[in-house]
């Protein structure tokens, strides 16, 4: 059969698809939640700042305050000397899957030393955090038939993906709630295996679970323990092991899962476990086995990372300082923010199209840069701007901050709660 | 409630889990299929000379011959520099997601000359080649509903998964059987959405799809065109856009895959298709959304790369030549490779046991190294060793090479094919 011109080529461009494919956009629009990425580029040395490439390339200069590189490791000397150096011994990329020639010495030793920092004798590392969730979670019922997941419902979307797509029994319990997780483990048989998977630090909520009231349920009810600590890793404990090290809880908890992409300032993802744990993972899921590694000199920049933070407890002090003093600020302002125990220190403005305007402010008049998050990230009705002080945001970048806030405040008329 | 002693720690050391855990790696063992990763450390400048570190981290300088950075860009001087400079100008990670700060000039760059490579009007690049089949091709049933997926039994693992993940009508037909592919489309009412997922280069095999056939019928029965040119986007078609290209077929397939991560030498993976198709994957894929976006430089080694190879047709003709010479000299000895048109030589061993042996003896000997490709990568009695020759595996590489395989191939009393 030959091509003949009457058929149509690119399906895509034919009415039935077409129309289809611009549905779900129009969908999207109609939400508001269509999204039009910033284009940035960050300025090594002098983070958070950063220029702002708009629409017709024109260059401003702004200062992030959404960033997720926490401790600005991500313009590290010793990081970027990690890396450039091992770009400079073994190249670029690393040319292989981890089985068929993309395992190097950075690997194998990145994954020691985040074994070490977590108290586990093994830990594997994946290309992203999503995909770590992704990998882990939905290869946990190919080991353990018949499996129960009990998910915090305010998991993050790859924890959600995981679980899904491990095809399982999945129960989710209300955000926090070991009543409610008591509940739903009483309700499954005492031999069924069971797997409890929930985050230490919610990213979008700035709240911390209660780790070791979890622990002891899944105790109880004979459960497996799987942690996110995406957001704590480099940040909580002594060594930067997370919320669970800052805790004493590492030990109880099976699986802790991180990323390398946020506080460590590179990419990547990873769990910590018993060695079997992992070993299982690693001989099963799909997502780990079938993709190219991380580039060596990435796993080079993260091992270098994870070592500076182990051993300089003093940038977790600073971050809390800085977040503590956004924190005074706003209360003192009446500002509507999240109160919590961690670094983040999510606005709340409730509405999406407001939300993206006074994001438009900000960054357009004033050189201030934090993304509006919307639906689906968080539920519709508690759109936020979500700040993300770090140590190298100054005093005067917080002035500026709030003297900006404080007119496009006044110039939507948004509430202020009581100034204590 | 608080922690008691009597409640065990670590479930995961609990006989009822261990005991599973454990199991399913013993089935690994027992089924021949158990990975024990090679450290290696490749050398910037004498691509393809490697070290491998022993056990004992005793140190063996080896030849690689089944890397997939198959035209030694990994260690190409521009796409180093491209590296380091952006590491210089902006750091290591992005230090978010693509809509959260993690946009920058790098990523909205590579995107539009990926486009431009594969005659689209829009890219979107992801993590990687697996994430982008997963995200991709799972997302597209929310844009179809009541899709099709026709998908050819031989598909990558992350196509498959993306498939699995899309819960929809999934058909597989028999590998490059266009006739199989008909019957099936034919089964199909006409009017409900379908899409045909293929890949290029199947890199097992060594063989090429019948492209333009299945376009024909994609066409015949209005169905969507998804093909993955991950073994190709580098190396066929006068600017390295794949096989596509290579054949005049580029603006016949609606979608076309690719990794950065192969011939490119960096990490990521990418979509090309018209500017609605990406808006919608964009939008809606969790996979895409809820992930740290590739570090800048990252994008800008990318970027550079595929310029390089856009405008240097020569490497790709002695990538051709490399393997050519290496299927001649396995011809004339008889040995049983899969002789296809594409850059790949997959030696057959068809034994999982003797296939890990030999590469043992490859490496430890000889210094060679080629990786076992056992269950499930392929099916079982069809275990290889796969020869990935570059334009850097010189004539006295070749040598050494055929030297080893004859002592070994005698060692084992393999079979030889009648030599031409
Ligand atoms: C809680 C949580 N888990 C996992 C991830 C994914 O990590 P990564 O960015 O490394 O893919 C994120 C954010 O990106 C996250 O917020
Ligand atoms: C056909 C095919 N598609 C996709 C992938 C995944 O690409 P990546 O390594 O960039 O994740 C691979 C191999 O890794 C592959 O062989």
């Amino acid at each position: 059969m030959t091509h003949t011109s009457k058929f149509q080529t690119q399906k895509s461009q034919s009415p039935s698809y077409r129309d289809k494919f611009r549905a779900a956009v129009d969908t999207v629009r109609r939400e508001g939640r269509y999204r039009i990425f910033r284009d940035i580029r960050r300025k090594k040395g002098a983070f958070p700042r950063a220029t702002w490439f708009k629409d017709d390339l024109a260059e401003q200069d702004i200062t992030v305050w959404c960033s997720n590189d926490y401790l600005g490791m991500g313009q590290n000397d010793c990081v970027v000397e990690a890396v450039k150096s091992a770009v400079d011994a073994a190249g670029t990329g690393s040319g292989g899957t981890r089985n068929i020639s993309g395992t190097t010495r950075y690997h194998v030793q990145l994954e020691e030393e985040l074994a070490d920092l977590h108290g586990k004798n093994a830990a594997l590392v994946f290309t992203s955090g999503y995909v770590a969730n992704e990998a882990a979670l939905s290869t946990m019922s190919k080991i353990l038939p018949g499996l129960h997941i009990l998910s915090d419902e305010m998991n993050h979307a790859s924890m959600i993906s995981g679980i899904r797509n491990a095809r399982t029994h999945k129960h989710i319990f209300a955000h926090n709630d070991v009543a409610d997780l008591e509940a739903k483990l009483k309700a499954i048989p005492l031999d069924a295996p069971k797997l409890i998977a929930f985050e230490s630090v919610y990213s979008m909520d700035a709240d911390i679970a209660p780790i070791e009231e979890i622990c002891d349920l899944a105790d109880k009810y004979n459960a497996l323990t799987y942690i996110d600590e995406v957001h704590a890793v480099g940040m909580y404990g002594p060594r930067g092991g997370g919320v669970c090290e800052q805790r004493g809880l590492m030990d109880r908890v099976d699986i802790i899962q991180g990323t390398l992409a946020k506080a460590y300032g590179m990419i990547g993802g990873y769990i910590a476990a018993d060695r079997v744990v992992v070993d299982a993972i690693r001989s099963l899921a799909s997502g780990f086995i079938f993709t190219t590694s991380i580039p060596p000199s990435t796993a080079a920049g993260a091992l270098r990372s994870v070592r500076i933070l182990k051993i300089t407890p003093e940038v977790r002090t600073q971050h809390q300082t800085q977040s503590n003093a956004l924190k005074a600020r706003f209360r003192a302002e009446g500002y509507p923010f999240i109160d919590g125990d961690t670094h983040i220190v999510p606005l709340m403005i409730g509405d999406p199209v407001k939300c993206q305007e006074i994001s438009d402010r900000l960054i357009e008049d004033h050189g201030i840069y934090a993304q509006p998050i919307n639906y689906p990230t968080v539920p519709r009705g508690t759109e936020r701007l979500r700040f993300t002080p770090s140590p190298f945001h100054t005093e005067e970048m917080m002035d500026e901050l709030m003297e900006a806030l404080a007119q496009v405040w006044d110039a939507y008329e948004l509430p202020r709660e009581n100034v204590a």
